[in-house]
């Protein structure tokens, strides 16, 4: 059962890459919860299938050409799931940054679809 | 029910905050679950109560002084629930930080502990 949801997941966050690897922003929103939020690192909160469009057109314009998501782990929560992985953001092909998220997932309309999406580096701080 | 979920998990924030005030990270780190994990910014993940309070106490070291946790949702998520927040973060008078985070909770031994602990800045890009 939770490696069938696991399965599910690194299926979603194969739609994720491959919509965001040919630039399409609408169908990377797609993939959130109606009532879905991301929280990125250097931004207030984003809220909604609209503002998470332009938030990741918005990503695509400054020259990221890629994401590539790695589950490490999924665990049941409920309705829903939490997961943990890893990332990685190409610009072409310069690694422009990798770190780690964690995804609260939920199920809408019989999909799988990202709920709460908040990640960060794992580079060091660049001040220090 | 949910309600109160929410009120002991900003109880448990309280002690949180009341343990860091003390600069006490072996009771910050005795607020998470055995399995618990950190996601920091600017880190690799820490995972383990030793790991976790080596953490805070390497935090604590670099001068912060304070951590306020603000609630904005918690949402009952199975056994668990998910919490999104705001933080801020002081060294003395001075705010080094704010931003949001993500935690899991899991209740253990009849107290809500954290399992999953994610947050970032809402801060713009010092590079920007």
């Amino acid at each position: 059962m939770s490696s069938e949801v696991r399965s599910q997941i690194e299926a979603a966050n194969r739609e994720f890459m491959a919509a965001f690897a040919r630039q399409d922003a609408a169908a990377v929103a797609k993939l959130y919860a109606s009532g879905g939020q991301l929280l990125p690192p250097n931004s207030d909160m984003v809220s909604g299938v609209d503002g998470i469009r332009e938030f990741w057109k918005g990503t695509m314009a400054q020259g990221i050409t890629a994401v590539t998501l790695e589950t490490r782990e999924v665990e049941p929560a409920g309705d829903g799931a939490v997961e943990v992985g890893r990332y990685r953001i190409m610009a072409g092909d310069a690694l422009a940054d990798q770190g780690k998220y964690l995804v609260v997932w939920k199920k809408e309309g019989g999909a799988w679809r990202l709920h709460r999406d908040m990640w960060n580096t794992s580079q060091p701080a660049t001040g220090s």
